[in-house]
């Protein structure tokens, strides 16, 4: 007889339990924070970049970097003026729960308003592991094609909000929006949208207009 | 007393064997195999389009396209004129061994002289699974970065042949093509690479030559 073990589910629902952990955790510190997902070169750590500065210290912020290797994300958040962490993963292809509680101990929470945890560059795995943030945030790239949706249904199925960065480069490359939108709508219906440049600016302010909300709506009531 | 299950060396060495066999499946019909692995967008089935009518049959060409959901990219193979099979992975990031050999089921083995393996949209895990492939090809992508060898070395070391794609956006985005090639060269050196545009067609020559040589200098001897 083959004894089947469940391995899978049992690291699942580990997972879920420490997400909770960490959402109980930045609640008590009335820290409002966001999980940004994107592909590798979607934009993650210039949009995070931006939003520090677009900030201009109207929110204390942190940020939690994960990368398979190297520290250059983080140290361009902390260079814009963020506290960062950085979390190498080694060969891991997404955070877990595990990981940003093991950050967050290197963070002094009650300095903190708002946290922007960057995921490993990837459109798969970050999708099925909670972290415990309040808001999932997707980052879509105009060069990256307009099919991204279709192609990747688990990640968009499961964001609160969607960035669509490099609308500058939409006069050089094929992207066909309303195909895009159609295929989000049908995943996602009524997501919110932020279709913006890091590099122009262009589109930036609602962005950080909504960022600012949702934490101050967040922050408010315990404070 | 804790008993620790090595399950992931398992699946692991599982899987080599598979790849083992895949290898054998392919060299006994005299086939090439090429494994190409990208970003989601990097342009891995628009450089497939491109191949298949640039070689004209010249070789007889085969594609099996991996991805989460959706038939688009094998459909596109199939219109530009291969035999082509979709493997869906549900939530898989990667192929492995075992669907590529179910995929290979699925081919008439004896009219094939070149198989171009599409990889899942990821530059993390697929560099985990051998499939049996003779070649790795990576293709990496102008506006994902320059920094991408950095931070994705495990994908960087491990292939054979490196494109790097959308060269026709470098005037629109930042890009420092002697960073990028001296992180390659430190993980990778020697590796052979191939700039081109699928866009602009650019730099398309030189990346069809070598596909031609390599597969008849792999199909001749056993011809």
């Amino acid at each position: 007889m083959t004894k089947r073990v469940p391995v899978v589910e049992k690291i699942m629902s580990a997972n879920d339990r420490i997400a909770s952990q960490n959402r109980a955790i930045l609640d008590n510190a009335s820290i409002y924070s966001m999980n940004l997902m994107a592909s590798p070169g979607g934009g993650k750590t210039s949009l995070i970049e931006l939003t520090i500065k677009s900030l201009d210290n109207r929110l204390r912020l942190a940020v939690i970097d994960g990368d398979v290797a190297t520290s250059i994300d983080a140290d361009r958040a902390a260079s814009a003026g963020a506290v960062a962490v950085q979390i190498n993963t080694g060969g891991e292809c997404h955070l877990d729960a595990v990981m940003l509680q093991n950050a967050l101990r290197q963070v002094e929470l009650d300095k903190i308003d708002l946290l922007i945890v960057e995921n490993v560059g990837n459109l798969i795995c970050p999708a099925s592991f909670k972290l415990g943030t309040h808001k999932n945030v997707l980052i879509a790239s105009i060069p990256e094609g307009d099919d991204k949706p279709y192609k990747y249904p688990g990640m968009y199925r499961n964001v609160d909000a969607l960035i669509i960065n490099k609308i500058d480069l939409l006069p050089y490359v094929p992207f066909d929006m309303d195909y895009f939108r159609c295929g989000v709508e049908v995943l996602n219906p009524g997501l919110i949208t932020f279709p913006l440049s890091c590099s122009s600016q262009e589109g930036l302010d609602p962005w950080i207009s909504w960022v600012l909300q949702q934490t101050q709506s967040n922050v408010l009531p315990n404070a």
